[in-house]
């Protein structure tokens, strides 16, 4: 439980400190992989996609006349990072934030660049021991002036639909420049929330169900964890909507004008996945009173079974009881109808509880 | 209960999830009816109404002069509504907007149209075997120069009271242009929140009614289910606050000046159909804290019954225990006036607790 | 009750659904009186009051050189406050404003007129059937360049000192302009807030002591009562804050640049209305903290006693039940001490169960 | 228990309802003072003190060249003290304000003066009848271009520091001008809030002890009235927060530039003076929630013991019922070891259940 | 436990109420220590290092052409600390604020300088009667044009890597003026809240295991007590945001237009910071409502208990007694199989209440 814990609050272990601010260093709680370099390069009439060795050989490739879309997987090689930010002029902050998984998502603007960091979220399914939840992958996307950098952890196939639609030419992407290419990969990163959030939301759902059924602490803490789940991405949406908002208001050389509809609708997307998120919250508080309350009935009725069951024998007995003393003179221990009395006022004791149990509608 | 709920939550599920955006895709978890287009076209002194079996059509029916209120019911046809977009110089996100009827209520103003989409809130009765609920149909309002486009889901009668107001010339709706069209279109969708909200507000009293009587799990979850309803209810208001409240800012050249009056009218409808929303959310909060009440009262009263009858028992059975016992020399038992005595110490007892219950009001 | 709970929500249903915007109706829940006309002219040197048996008769009476002061008793005749209202160039939305007396406070400016609307409240002391509570009037005020209009649903005494003033020339009021006059107004009606307050104050001081003794579900129910009265009041003055606060940077030709302290200080009055409200909302906070407090004190008592009991009793109801088993070889039984013995043991055990509660602090 | 409430709540009925606006009337719940008249006057080379008989006598000491400081204890004669502020040009609903005590801080600034009302706090020592509270005076600043007016209910000493430092010319107030000694006296008053918030935190400290013993409603409602005291503590100083803050953005003639530190001091302590308020907010929601574990942990043992003793005994009782039946043929009675068996049979279902207990860690 | 409550609540009781504003008297709850004063100058080319008896020698090693780094530790000697802000103009009120350990941390323009004061937290070890927890210490920076002053109580080695960088010419330090040492300095600071954190998260795991365990009010009030940690941990780390923040948009020739990036990651590292406190808030909050869950559901397993065997025995005491009266005329006493008929009756009666409640799901 202990190491579940770790894992659900923020991992604030950063391996940087006490470095020169800039310091290219890994940040982050996974083993980070090899790095991979790939470019695609495309203009309105063709495309072309190239992997490259190292940094320097990637540089050779540049498209001067279109867009150019360099994907950096891995981000163990912090120098080679380095120098590829440098061949384009990005700030070594930028370099250090790009390498710090666990940064919050912002968009942050500069003189030649844009940056642009978010989390991509895809949901693990539930295994044979462990339950289902989101998985968290740091993409930072630089946007220049005729190029776009994205940089990730591990190769992730959100991608893929943005890389086929350049190939084939289907849509407007081809026939736009690079801000639409980041607003793109952008878009489909928060598009797939949608996907996260409708399997977060299946989840919830079974734990409605085990709300009326289950009293233990182990639904409390799995409501907790769910809880900690939502926070998180909860953490994960809400600074985008700001820092979408603040790229509509800004004024940017490297944003053209017929971009605003698109960043509308980025906010838009980003607003309403955010919402989905705090009704998730609501969803869950409602759970959590729905699953006291069913205790508390449980409760209540056992206790009312054990009540009812009491007062009802509890002078019984106190009657045979009385009729077991050793009393040499009790008359009436020696008459013929007094075991058949007895019997009869007890009777009557009982059904007289019972009609004041039916009428205060306790029974 | 497991499909209540995932009603309640949002359909987060998108059919257009991976597509470039932009894409004509209906987006809903209605099957989609087939369209059906009308125009009405109006000036100060008479007005018209066609039908038309396809966009092409209908664009012929343009009327130069007045103004035009082209109607869209169904939203199969995603390449059709996209051809009509295409002819009003109206945005592919627009349209994808339009379709996608789970789009949180907003007012967005473009270069040369006005985009308002928003929530007609209708009120399903109570069935057989349903509990009566609110029913969401997203209307989508267009303001051109000349013209307004409104699409909606399945065909709605909330738009009649205007049909009829143009075709009989009543009010000053005919003397006026395309701008204070949209306004009381947007105005009739909102003066009928009020509607829902009374119904809403029927159903909370029964509630409040039920909150005294009930005590189960079913009444809780269901009070989950009203705050479900009022969240919802509150997603489809509030946005509109702020979008209202930034018409009114708004310098367009598509509302003329003297709409101003008309917009705060709408303004302050909104606020108040929020406000009462707001209300309702404390109204069930306190129906909630009555019922809690109201159980844990029941629940006490019983409590303190079998309280009282066992502390006056218990020992007036453990008197008759001790007599019972079949010790030899046990001078009582053979006394002539054991018995009577002991009834009378009993009575005594159990008299005496129960003045000790009254002193201290616990009778 | 379910009465009492309509009353308590707001009245959402409106007479007025489906009607064009501006159309004259009455919306409220109290049987329209019918319209009683009045005008009162002053000037520095003297003035004088008539009542107008219609609207023509009245518009008669105009002083040019002074200040006029309209009021209109009964929302009944639409029609002639329309006539009324169109005589002096206000707009057919700020008619319908007026006779929709469930509108939240606000103040409204236009070209040529300042509208103002905003509730009166007078305590209903209790009756013999009913609790005391607020009973909410709708006043609004309507501030043009030489006439103040004022309109109420029944007539109410709340502008008496006002009146007095005005005839005996007493304070400033004589001297100053109508923007005056309708600051005295809204004023007068602000201040009576205080006198509500206090009366509410009072009646939550019976509530301090009845949280004390009372421990049902009614008392929680009044509680639930007096939260929506604060609720509503809340609602009636929060929203004044804000508009008086507009007030204050509001540029308009028919304030007078001397007005802005008196504005000023009915801002501060409303705030601090405002904050006695949200006092009172911790009050009855606190209030039902000790209720439940009480309450939970009182069963825990009760529970107290019985496990006391039960525990002392059990097992020496266990050592009886032992004697009087019924085997023939039984030693204790023929033993002559056996019998005190067995009481000495019972003794002991009893003494050590109250010393082992009192060494604990049970007792 | 009524009148404690009383104070807690705000004296809301006052004196001054219906009166025209600017009628110098006292309102408070304190029977005011009789007037008492001072004016110390400065400048950096000396410094002189006079009483003054009445208003009339006060105006002549009127020092032309340096600073000028008019103290006014008590504030029952609202004519005397119109004619003083008529002298300095001050509004009559400044002096309204002044004359009502139970006016929140603020800070309002004037044409010709600068308005600061504040509230001093001082400790009253538990007495034998009653604890410890914090006892509030009403302090008006007026500040003009050459004298600063002081009014106050009672003579307090909160000043003295401030009339010792002048009359020694220590520090810089004898160098500077008649802001810095209105920002002196505002800055004595806000640190006294200090030495106030110690009291109560000391009082707080006494609270979480008793949390830890009291169970009773006395300690609900101990702790209610504190929660009071630090709402009413906020209300006095949360209002300075802001007021302190525009004061910051304000440009005035009657504040000089080198003030701007001195007031961003003030700023910074009244910040301080608040977070404490709110740290004691946090405090005794803490102490509630340690009382309320705590009575209910002391509940939860007592029923556990009751649990075990019935739990163990009542068996056992049932096993010496049964052999306490009177059936001529039961075999187990005329053993010889019938007796000595049961009696081993009851030892191990006690001791059963008592392991039962030990395992689960019941006991 | 008191001495506890005082060290969380805020150290409000101040040495220095009364006195004149800007009087240098040291304000906290430590022993302060004797003054130690050191400069570090250096410029691209080299840097030295030395320490000076009093403030007078001190300033003689100023170094014009490059940046002068001067630390004091001890915060004593008032009067010295007055002579060194005056030879570099600082203003009396910010050595007021320095010597004021207690101080909220800010960041304040002034015209020849910037002051920025913050907390250095650092964990204190659980040592064998003290549980762990964090340590402040306030540090002041002040930057002027050429020089950094920073102020500490007592020695830390929070800022020993800054120094080896500026020996050892590493990183870009020596390059850039005093405003990147000053940043650096903050940076350094911030970083350490990450330590801290990881710490805390490492207890908060500790609470989650224990709140599954433990029940008592020892752990409500530990509880209690990380929570204040947290408060005060937040009150620390929150004002820096809105500082840092105000950093970005301030304009001052102090802070080059470089520096932009690195304030922009330093507000990005505190809104972090401040974020994982507010994480911890709400997973405190998780522990809490785990641990009301875990103690309820223990009493609840227990009443349980009680509840079956109690209703289960009940009846077959009852009928126990009913067999042991001493009635002469009971049929069944005499039949030869009423003992085993009894036998067989109990066991269906137990049998088909467990029956009961297996079918409830109750056992």
């Amino acid at each position: 439980m202990v190491s579940a814990m770790r894992k659900r609050r923020d991992a604030v272990r950063r391996n940087d400190l006490g470095l020169p601010p800039g310091t290219p260093v890994y940040v982050g709680d996974r083993e980070p992989t090899k790095m991979r370099l790939s470019v695609i390069g495309y203009d309105p009439i063709g495309s072309w996609t190239r992997t490259a060795p190292d940094v320097e050989e990637l540089l050779r490739y540049r498209n001067p006349g279109g867009v150019n879309w360099i994907n950096v997987n891995g981000l163990k090689d912090g120098e080679a990072i380095s120098r590829l930010a440098e061949a384009y002029g990005i700030h070594p902050l930028t370099v250090e934030d790009i390498l710090n998984t666990e940064h919050r998502p912002k968009i942050e603007e500069f003189d030649d660049y844009l940056f642009i960091t978010l989390k991509a979220i895809t949901w693990r399914e539930a295994g044979a021991e462990e339950a289902g939840g989101a998985d968290y992958e740091q993409i930072s996307i630089i946007l220049t002036r005729d190029t776009v950098i994205t940089f990730q952890e591990v190769p992730g196939d959100s991608f893929d639909p943005i890389r086929k639609r350049i190939e084939s030419g289907a849509g407007r992407i081809r026939k736009m420049g690079p801000d639409y290419l980041a607003y793109g990969l952008a878009d489909s990163i928060i598009d797939s929330y949608f996907i996260v959030l409708d399997r977060l939301g299946t989840q919830l759902e079974t734990y409605e169900t085990r709300a009326l059924e289950e009293s233990g602490t182990r639904f409390m803490r799995d409501i907790q964890c769910v809880k900690q789940e939502i926070v998180r991405m909860r953490r994960s949406i809400w600074p985008l909507r700001e820092s979408v908002s603040a790229l509509l208001r800004l004024e940017s050389e490297l944003v053209s004008a017929e971009m605003a509809p698109f960043l509308k609708d980025l906010h838009d997307n980003t607003v309403q996945a955010a919402e989905t998120v705090e009704n998730y919250r609501e969803l869950i508080a409602g759970v959590l009173e729905v699953n006291l309350s069913a205790i508390s009935n449980r409760m209540n009725e056992i206790m009312k079974v054990l009540t009812i069951i009491s007062t009802i024998f509890i002078p019984l007995t106190f009657i045979a009881g009385v009729y077991g003393m050793n009393f040499r003179f009790m008359p009436e221990l020696e008459s013929r109808w007094g075991y058949p009395a007895v019997w009869g006022a007890m009777g009557l004791i009982a059904g007289g509880m019972i009609a004041f149990f039916k009428k205060r509608k306790w029974w």
